[in-house]
This record gives structure tokens, sequence and C-alpha cells, in this order.
């Protein structure tokens, strides 16, 4: 739908003093008093814009949760294309990403003797199947992990049990992570029979966190799964009274190996269609939910604010390419195929910026990018114009999204979109993650803020600093 | 226990000033200054005990789920039995309750189709087991369902979507209730293959409330079970898409008959031992949760308030039972034993009152009894020392607990020791019912309120107009 053309709403804008302080950046900018009464326009209207939840409704409501390699993964990259092309993109496309295939069939845990009851678990990514019945040995750290003589774990299930701290930035993610990534391998290397974890997550309710787990080159895998809070919680109640024996049965594995697909659209840039500005999410979730905040979350509101930028009455300067990348959650498999791809060191610099939403449905409120210093006026003129949206320009925050990681290990630039992360790790791999946990308001948030960043970075003359970067 | 003697203690708090407004009440109840005091006391030591929530974390832990008739069951009696007696009771025996056993080995449900996805279900307690794979028929009321024409039913699965309302005292639950109890027998006689409902619940977790359903004669009974919240608004959307197909897949059912125990111990009345003040929980709980809620913190908050009332000086009155009964959660099958061996008509006036504290773990905020006007003097007595523990006397308002009716039934009189309950449905029947959601400082305020009802209840020489009934 156009409304009124874009030169009478910005000579309003100028009218009324909304646009003197960014004007007065273009020179150092490139952008022109029209791109930066767009961007305006655009914040404004994707702020009442309901595209990116109907579309988070649509995905999660209608594909699911999406495995990789299950059949709704297909079912996911069919609905991805059909969506690009609905929304008026000039060119939609697969690109294919081949992976092991890893399925979840059943998984039990459960207290055995005299205390017996069942426990709420889910099996690892990468876990492999198996039963095993044992003695729990409890860890309080990995450290103490690492530190423990093999022959006090033998045969027995390492319990695993460090909480983490909740926060607005996710950084009780890092300090926890180790314990699903690392915990597996090392338990098997000292002998253990199976290994048992707390939930990497915040959640007080009965829910059990997935994700994947690798195991070193050299160790027999061993049957990993994680635990809700409250069963973590019991199970240190029991160990208070004396030895507990825990019956472990997982039907999972690795089955083959499937091919899906990172579907790619872009809307083509009027002056520098080689000159590409990156949005994105990832369309694979985890089986537990529907995948509402990781990542439908992130595909509805790229995508989306891509559309919005097309319903302007011309193009960007540059090219924005919008991705909705396959299988993130095994190993950011999809991400890396596209960087073999497209990061080449003598193509790495068309990749002028990119940004890929994957923490949630929560509003953003801090941006930055990685543009180093001396080339930082395009990040200045979007901070001032994400300003109103509540986003504070946080110049010593940040990094790049996942998916976006293996182009900035390559040297792209990348945007930061923070989003308040506070809850998370409520729903975050756990079967919680569902669509009534979506804000819609905070999705129109979070789609004008994207569309801002990727229609002003797609404005501007000048970039991020992307550069090839030499790998040592 | 002991501690300043309670004459010493009486004598401080006359002076204090304490005392004299009830004391100005004993003339018509027969409590002496010294019953008074010892309310006071015994008000103030319980609100900083930590019993009742020792035994609460001591039956979630150590016996966990308590499923009637699960090999729990046996070791929650022998439990109650061992805990009884350790807290100075002067009789605990237990009495016998046999019922059918229902199991619940294995439930699953999914969207078949284009649509393809896992759902949250748990099975009704009294389902039988089966596979059904059918079409969804929606219903937003019982009354629907009632209305619907048989040849839109047949060989469907009837869905029937109402949301529970919140508030403080379950109102909401009264009016959702016969969806489970009503519906499955509705759709059977329909011709439907198959019953699910949206769980009477409020939790927006991924957690769905089980609960007893019963089959009316001549129906043949069909699987039936409830979906989380969010798996129930899941369908919703699907079908305003197109018919949907689900397979619901239920290993359970009755199997056989096994015999359980009413545990009972009892506090002698120094003067009349034959006259009975009850008050109770059950033990039993469904297999989700670990009952921490429904209803450890009853037995746990009844056994530590006469657990007090023996530390003091000298026992009451009348004799202070508490009963953990058995299978509360299949149709009160404990009470209802225990109302046919002492509810009869020449001795249901013995029952001088009766209280259960089962609708979870929040802080009392109301008191009432069912003494008829002109008998209400110890009821004003019991609500004026209660009045400092926040609990208003709300005389219009309140109901016998549910083991408690079948002797209310019978002329019994009751007392209501009414709960805040606002959070009681995130929690009742579903695997959230864990140790974690039960407040520590609530249950003490819960134990004090017991102890002061049951103490003055015991001490008074009135009644509350427990008489025979006669029933029509």
């Amino acid at each position: 739908m156009r409304t009124t053309p874009l030169f009478a709403r910005l000579a309003t804008a100028l009218a009324s003093g909304l646009l003197l302080a960014t004007a007065s950046q273009a020179s150092a900018t490139g952008l022109s008093p029209a791109s930066l009464a767009a961007a305006v326009e655009l914040r404004e209207r994707a702020s009442g814009d309901g595209t990116a939840y109907a579309l988070i409704e649509s995905l999660t409501t209608e594909i699911g949760p999406r495995l990789p390699g299950s059949e709704a993964d297909a079912r996911a990259v069919a609905w991805a294309k059909a969506r690009f092309e609905a929304l008026g993109y000039d060119k939609v496309w697969t690109e294919p990403v081949t992976f092991p295939k890893w399925e979840r069939r059943s998984e039990h845990a459960a207290v055995v003797g005299v205390h017996a009851q069942p426990l709420v678990i889910t099996a690892l990514g990468g876990s492999p199947g198996g039963e095993v019945t044992a003695e729990l040995v409890r860890f309080d750290s990995l450290a103490a992990l690492e530190a423990a003589d093999p022959a006090t774990l033998r045969g027995k299930l390492a319990f695993v049990d460090v909480p983490m701290a909740r926060s607005r930035d996710g950084s009780g993610y890092g300090a926890a992570g180790p314990v699903r990534s690392r915990g597996p391998s090392i338990a098997a290397r000292k002998g253990a029979s199976g290994y048992l974890m707390r939930s990497i997550g915040t959640s007080p309710h009965r829910v059990a966190n997935t994700g994947i787990t690798r195991f070193d080159a050299g160790v027999t895998p061993i049957p990993s799964a994680a635990m809700s809070l409250p069963d973590a919680d019991q199970l240190t109640r029991l160990l208070q009274r004396g030895p507990v024996q825990v019956r472990l049965a997982l039907d999972v594995g690795w089955n083959g190996e499937y091919t899906s697909q990172n579907v790619i659209a872009e809307l083509t840039g009027r002056e520098a269609p080689d000159e590409i500005v990156l949005i994105a999410g990832h369309l694979d979730s985890w089986d537990l939910g529907t995948g509402a905040v990781d990542d439908a979350s992130g595909v509805g509101i790229t995508m989306a604010a891509g559309h919005l930028i097309a319903q302007l009455p011309q193009r960007p300067r540059r090219t924005v390419r919008v991705v909705a990348f396959a299988n993130e959650e095994q190993g950011l498999i999809g991400a890396r195929a596209y960087a073999d791809a497209y990061g080449g060191p003598d193509v790495i610099a068309r990749h002028v910026i990119g940004a890929e939403s994957d923490f949630g449905a929560g509003r953003i409120y801090g941006f930055n990018t990685s543009a180093p210093s001396g080339e930082r006026a395009t990040s200045d003129a979007i901070a001032e114009v994400l300003r109103p949206l509540g986003i504070d320009y946080l110049q010593d925050k940040g990094s790049p999204g996942p998916d976006i990681s293996p182009l900035a290990a390559k040297g792209g630039a990348w945007g930061w979109l923070g989003q308040d992360g506070t809850d998370y790790f409520d729903l975050h791999h756990n079967a919680d993650d569902t669509l009534d946990k979506v804000d819609p308001d905070a999705v129109a948030q979070n789609t004008a803020a994207y569309a801002v960043f990727a229609w002003l970075a797609a404005e501007a003359d000048g970039g991020f600093g992307s550069a090839p970067k030499s790998v040592p």
C-alpha cells in the first residue's frame, strides 16, 4: 500500500523540525535528507505494523517445531520461500545445506530404589541412545568434574548441577554453556556411563532445555540429557540423604544425512546491487516447543523489515538481503555454508554489514556496530533514528548474532540490535517456546529497528569496515 | 521441647493486655484465660516454626508422586505413620481403604498431516487406553457439546476448549470442573472416538492437568486427555485454517484393586476423649508432579499443628485427631470410608468439627465455620485469635474441604480456613506441583491457624452444631 508521496512527507517532517539533527549529519554519511526521512517514516510505520507477528504466528502454528532434518524442516523451507515471494522481494532462492540428521524418538529417566520417582529430562542434541542405570555423582561446577578422579566416576552417571544467572544481556548463557558443550565429553573420558545436567535455563517450571553437544574425537559418546530445575533440586535433596540411582533411557541419535536449504531473498540495490546489507534469522528450531522466540521471531522480524522497505517508493542504494538460515541449532551449519559461499577474501567487503535477530522477541534496548573509529558516521546516524524506539547507542557493547559470526570471522562487519533477554532463558530450547510468549508490540518495535538499520545501512555511501581478515 | 511454664507465660500476656479482649469472651465459650493464652502462644510459636515445611520437603522428596495404588502409595503410608509417631501423638493407626487401581504407562498425542506436530497432553484419571486418529470437532462450552448432533461427532475426537478464570477463592474450578467430570461421558454417548480438553488450569506453561473422570453407566469409555493451554490455543489456531486430524495414543487404564490406608493420629482429650476435633490433609497425589501443594502441604500443615499442640503442658479438653486421607483424588475414597466408620447418626455429634487443608500452600485469608447462629461463640473466639495472622472472619464464606464433605453430608460441622488460591491452578494436577512452589512463611502461617483452630475447638465447652442429618 502506497501512502502520501515520500517527498511530501519529508517536507512535513522537515517543517516540524524532526529531521534537523539527523540532516546535519547527512554530509558525513552520504545519507540524503530524503533517505533519513524515509527511515523515520519506516520506523513509524513499522512500529504499528503486524506483519512480523503474523509471520511468527504462521510459522509456529502451521509448521510447528522445526528440528533440522525432520519432515517439518522441508515444510519450513517451502513456507519461507512462499512468504518471501508474497512479500514483494525482488529475488528469492534457496541454497543447499547438508548435515548429519539427529533424531529424538523417546526419552525417560527416573530415580529407582527406595525413593523411586520419574524425572523430567530431555536428551541433548547429539546424544547417542542407550539405557543406563547407575549411581549419580554430583558436581557443582564443570571444574569439579574436570578435577574428578576417574575411579570415582567409572560406570556412574555424572550429574553436573550449575545454576544459570538471569540477565538482560544473556551473559549467564556464556558462563553455563560449557556444561552442555564440554561436560559430556569430559564425563565420557573419565569413564562415566551417562551424563545428566541441570538445564541451562532460568525457568522454574517443569521443562527441560535441550541443545547441541559434541563429543571430542576419540571419546565414546555416552547418553546425555538435561533436566528441569525442579528436578535438579530434587536430586540434590535426595543426594543429601544418601546414594541415588537413576535410570536413563534414551532412544535418540544420529541417523544419516539430510539436505536442507538456506532461504534467501533480496531487494536489489538501485545503484550498488553487489553491495549487500544482510539481516537474518534462522528457520530451524529445537523440537520441544514451536521455536517461537528461537527463532521464528527473528525470521518474522527480518522478513517483515525487508517487506516494509520494499514498500518504499524506491529500492535502497545497496541490496538488502534477508536470509532464513538452515540448521543454526546444531552448529551454525547454514551460516557456515553461506560464509563459505560469500565470505571469501575477494568478496567479503561486499557484505557491508550483517545483523541477526536470534535472541528472542524482547524489545531492543541497545544498538552498536563493529565499525572501527573513523568509520562510525553511518552507525551514528542509524543510532539517532533508533533512539525514539527506546534504543540506546551502546558503543562498548554487542557481538555478531550466531549466524553472522562465520562472516564476521572472515572480516564482515556486524550490527548488534540488542534485545532484552531477561526472560529468554525461561523459554530457550524448552517446551515453553511457544507463540503465547511473544509480545506483538515488542515484535513491532524490533521490526522498526531492523527496517531502519537495513534501510540506512543500504542507503549510506560509507561502510562499517568489512574487509578480508587474515585467519592465522 | 518444653519452654517456659504455661501459666508464667499467661501471666506475662495478661499483664501486657494482650488477652483482655479475648478473655472477656471466655464465659460464653467455656474457654478459660489459660486456654486463650495457650492459643496465642501456639500462634506465635507456629508462625516461626519450620516443622510443617520440613514435612512437606520430606514427603515430596523421599516419596515423590503418590498415585493411589502405586508402589509410592505404600511408601507414603509408612512415611505418615512413622512421622506421626515421631511427632509426639498419643495414638497412631491405619484403617484400610480399598479401591480400583488406575495406571498411567504412556501417553502421546500429535497433530498429523500437513501441520504435523506433537502435543503436550495427559490422560485423565479413569480414562481407558486406546489409540485414536480422527478429526477434531471443537466446542467452546460443555453446553455446545451437549447440544451437538451426534452425526457431526461420530468417530471424531471431541475437543472442548473452555478457559478457566483465575481467582483467589478458586471459584473458576467449579465452573470448569464438569468439562472433565461430565465431558467424556457426553462425548462418548454421542459416538465420539476420543475426548480432548483444554486443561482445567491457569498455567501458561507447557504442562497438562490431569484429574479424575467417571464414565456414566452404560457408556463405553473413550480415551480422554487434557492438553496444556498453549496446545489448546495452537489447535484452535489450526482449526481456523481447516480440518485438523489428531492421533491420541494412551496406554493407561484400570488394573485390579488396591488396599491403601487412612493414616490417623490423635492427641487424646484430657476430659472428653470421645469428642473429636478433626484436622486433615490427603496423602495421595496425582503422578505428574510431587503433589507439593496438592496435598503434601495439607498433610504437613495439619501434622505440624497437632505436633505443636502436643508440646503444650497439657492435652486439650477434647481429642484432636489428624488424618492423612487415602485416595482423595479419585473420589474421596478414604474420606468416604472414614465417614462410614465415624459418621453414623449415633456418633456424628462426637465429631465436634472438622477442617481440611487441601487448597495449596497460599496464606490463609479467611475463616469461618458452619456453626449456626446462636452457636457461634467458639467460632467468634477462634476468629479473634486468628485475626493477627491476617485472617478475616468471613461469616458468609466457606465450605468443607473435600475430605470433610462426606462427614458434613452426615451432619458434621466444618471449619473453613480459606487459603489464597490465586496461583493454585497454575500447579494443581500438573507436573509443576513441586516443592519449589511452596513458600515456607505461608506454610508457617497456615500451621499457626490450624493449631489455634484445633486447640480452641478442642478446649471449648460449646460446639459448632454437629448433629445427625436426615438424608432424604
